[in-house]
């Protein structure tokens, strides 16, 4: 029973891994959509957070089936309910990434951000796909110097953030309205998906140490 | 046993109700404080959904407890499940308002919002109270029709959202980039808030007719 129960969880650590990476490749290519003006990645990115919403449905359907014959009790039980948190975290990544690319869509053939923010765009596509990869990485093999740089690569996305909104506020904007309710919502999505990434990396660092730090 | 669940169960309903009926306070609070620019209800909101995420923690302490106690399964466990991620959608829509809240608190003692987006503003509040009040009744006691009205409530919101874009985008807005950002985000955190009410509703019909509608 209970080797049943532990390839179970493995199967559940495979499908969070598999989605995680799915989701990295999502803000990866709306980030070049976002960034280049690529309407076919955006659409690539755009199907694929759909695909990932259907991915993390199928393993809370799993995770519920598990609790159901196992009765686990104690740290298996809060692995598994840390699992449907972390799969509900993942697939809001997934749409986060896909309103980014369906901003890049909805200006095309336009850009949806201005070059004096292209820079700070493409810094925050980059942390948010180091991001993704780090906690793909830490989901299939936890380790606490991987979360640790997760903590520090979310700091820097906030900073990016409050830049967006000082220079869209510096009296030195000369943007139309449309640039500046792109990249601010832009910006939002970006800080939003690295918080989801430092709540999954607290809920790893939990089952792995014991310790829950907020 | 079974009468000792079923008043563990009706202690999780009593305080996803409690959550709720909390976190409809904070967006009345919100909107008042962005409306009026009232900076004592503000901070009275900001601090109240501090107060509905310890709540939250509590309440999902208590459902793991019960999971980990009673083992149930089939129904009982969707419903456990299902609160967890009530509980969730609760804090979430408490920190959507606080996030309105706190741009209020920001642009003290000048306005958020221009008086052309006013009313507006003051429509989308009202709606997003009335939709906490509703699901506030939907989670003490599950009834079709209320869970349809949100339905329709939902889309009026997800309409003046719209709206709000169309305004700030038209060659008619002749605002500064600061009241831009401010309404974009505002208006997204009320359309989100409104968002997390719907996915509720769909939870509670699902437990009550056992046909999950997305």
């Amino acid at each position: 029973m209970r080797e049943v129960f532990q390839n179970e969880l493995k199967e559940v650590q495979d499908r969070l891994v598999e989605i995680s990476t799915d989701v990295t490749n999502v803000m990866k290519n709306a980030t070049i959509a976002f960034t280049t003006s690529d309407v076919t990645v955006a659409d690539q990115a755009i199907a694929s957070a759909d695909a990932i919403s259907e991915k993390a449905l199928t393993l809370d359907e799993l995770v519920i089936r598990i609790l159901a014959r196992q009765s686990p009790v104690a740290r298996d039980l809060r692995i598994l309910v840390s699992a449907l948190r972390m799969s509900a975290s993942l697939e809001r990544m997934g749409a986060l990434a896909s309103h980014i690319a369906q901003i890049a869509r909805f200006r095309f053939p336009g850009s949806a951000v201005p070059e004096s923010l292209m820079p700070v765009f493409v810094e925050m596509g980059k942390l948010d796909v180091e991001l993704g990869n780090k906690i793909t990485k830490l989901l299939a093999n936890p380790d606490v110097d991987v979360a640790r740089s997760i903590q520090a690569e979310d700091e820097r996305v906030d900073e990016l953030h409050r830049g967006v909104f000082e220079t869209v506020l510096a009296d030195s904007w000369k943007e139309n309205a449309m640039f500046t309710v792109d990249v601010t919502l832009a910006s939002r999505y970006h800080e939003r998906f690295a918080d989801h990434v430092v709540d999954i990396s607290a809920k790893v660092s939990y089952l792995t140490t014991g310790e829950w730090s907020e």
